[in-house]
């Protein structure tokens, strides 16, 4: 693991590109990384100069205890960290959570369209996600408390995203870049599924043939080429 | 309140918020704020350099008459200046009132689409304006005189957002933040409930019990760090 | 009318100003002004350094005969010349034609949806072009002769917008400035038209009533005020 | 044919090309152009500073055997290269292969939308590739062998542009210019073909003396003229 100080500058980075692809937006999200052999977690705070994920800066991540505990003066930890530190509490593979507010998957949820594995090589990752089944938890309230968490851990059980209908998204992974690209490889299923909702058609799952040529790349195929990618275009964006 | 330069300064930054977020374009729409304890408001006019309402400086910015009477030379007031002066003299409350087009917010309302509760915690400001119920008024044409705005005013009620249909949408606050983000909010509930019915499927509300659990942040959440973000996204779009 | 020079940059702006907008793409559509008491125009044409209607200067305007002879060596006039020189011969109350691509206006006309007045206020010119009704021509030839163009120029009669089924749309105008902002306004009635078509549903057109109460806006406002705009943001966007 | 390493930064600028205009995203989709005379091809490989197709330089395109040996230290080349050496092998008139993930012929495919001549003139090569009808091929595999190529082959035929469902589009050319230029002309007839479908009309085809008047400008009209204006439309977004 990196230290702390490059931990949190990633962690800042993850923010700004879950911004930049619109799956958070004004103050709404947050994304942690577990401090290993601890009950602590890195946590993008709101401080003093608040002013949206899209501009986090690494002062924004504070160390704090699943309780909340232990940010600097001024940062206030997100109401719904019981997400996290639940989450952490629930599942010792977990190394990272994303809670976002993309609106296709919430647009999704809403409408109750089901995720399935409509398509193959388009995007290998997302089919998985689609065919291993997304759960949806289907209360919308604020998890501000650990016994408003405990159905949604439930819900979501060992799966790696969890679509809270009329909310958003809970993503983990097993590294920021794990969990990051696999809430934008979820966000393109929900977009597609959207969309061929919206044709008014039914769409057909592919079939078993194709699924068992598919490679299993797992859930975050070549993440680390395509978290350079987002890397260097949160760059471009910024240099504007 | 601030000194009348800085309230211009500040409706002029929120003229442009609400050009860049596209819920007014061209050179329509128009955003006022009460001068305390007189008859008079200062509100965006169109002067000799009008260029839209993306460009507003704070000298579009008029101090005038509920009448509409004392712009500078060379500056017109909004033909709708009723909506305003109206608003103001009915309701007390009242500090700001915003007049926007926003797209979504006009189709919802051509197709009669109704704004429900449809999600919680994904907006939860944008989930009370549906829930105390958005007063939908149903004329089209231009509000250029007392007559005509006074059924709009009753339609409008004691609410803070009104659609008017084939029209455009009038939000009010108790300051410019405060109409502004509840603008926004709206506006996101409008994207919403378009996409939605977008996909041909009727969408439930969320359930009594998680609105019991929904924390009243009002409708307007936040304010302060959400204009805090909204400017700061100007400031980068403005750089370019 | 201004000189030959300041006619050719205004018509390299318009051109640039469709292209932002979205209503033409790649090196797709033209426009023309009439040269006063002549069989002239000047209109835009394709020279050795072509690159897109986005970025035509103003050597691209040529100036040529209704039979398309006179341009510069290595300028080609569009192959569509027709479409302007038989407007100007039938019609001498026309100075200025537009010939756009816009993807809107073309889906409209693909699934045959009806152009009616279904909202007022929000736009009230683009309202009275759905009152006085928009002719639909049926063919999608390329206009390349004065034989194909007759039908056109019959189906189109005298109005200002013409769709052209599979094909785009022509605007004709009193000036630049009135054409582009008409094809613009039309351009709006358009996008919210295909939108309420996708809700699936009807939408009612506006009262007698309201229509009644919308004032004729004139000229100035379109062409002056919203021209400017539009000439704004296309240097906001060409100093990027 | 230029020499080899203006080639190289020409295919380069075709991936990024197709990168802006949305046909490829993240690290998927590939160009290859043949080496003449040999059963090499130039080709879009995956390097050690690999960041995505939208910043693809020229050091990215290796020259490779069609089995895809010879490819520089640290170049991987893609798991599906079949895609191109078994078109190569196939059909000798192929200069250049395009493969890519366009979301709208992606969602078209999913929804099993035909692709129909439904307009003329807005973009008449588009209408000659649905004129000469567009194979879907069913599988959604990775295209990582020879004998998973074949069926695919077979599909596409002699055709240049081919819709993998759940995958992606293959278009084949005579030269970059003539790929590329057709992969977009496709994707336009993709995002007209998704909306008319998402009004939930069906839309007639243009009809037989439409078709007889306009000119067989081919697949890629004027594509030297279009390719300029996404050069330069790149130069333009890369300036930033």
């Amino acid at each position: 693991m990196l230290n702390e100080a490059s931990m949190c500058e990633k962690l800042a980075v993850a923010c700004r590109i879950l911004a930049m692809e619109g799956l958070v937006d004004e103050i709404l999200g947050h994304v942690s990384v577990r401090v290993p052999d601890t009950d602590e977690m890195l946590i993008r705070c709101r401080g003093p100069y608040e002013c949206g994920v899209a501009y986090t800066q690494s002062d924004a991540i504070q160390r704090v205890t699943f309780e909340g505990g232990g940010a600097k003066h001024g940062y206030h930890v997100p109401k719904e960290l019981p997400i996290h530190s639940e989450i952490y509490k629930a599942r010792p593979d977990v190394t990272c959570v994303v809670h976002a507010h993309p609106p296709e998957a919430l647009i999704c949820g809403i409408a109750e369209l089901e995720f399935r594995p409509i398509f193959g090589s388009f995007n290998i990752p997302a089919m998985r996600l689609a065919l291993e089944g997304i759960p949806v938890f289907g209360h919308s309230y604020l998890v501000t408390r650990p016994d408003l968490a405990k159905p949604f851990i439930d819900a979501m059980g060992d799966k790696d995203v969890c679509v809270m209908r009329g909310h958003g998204i809970t993503v983990t992974g097993r590294s920021v870049e794990d969990a990051v690209v696999r809430a934008l490889n979820f966000n393109t299923l929900a977009k597609v599924t959207l969309q061929v909702a919206q044709t008014g058609r039914e769409a057909r799952a592919i079939s078993e043939e194709d699924i068992a040529e598919l490679p299993d790349l797992g859930q975050t195929f070549n993440e680390e080429w395509v978290w350079r990618y987002y890397e260097r275009k949160l760059k471009q964006l910024e240099r504007n």
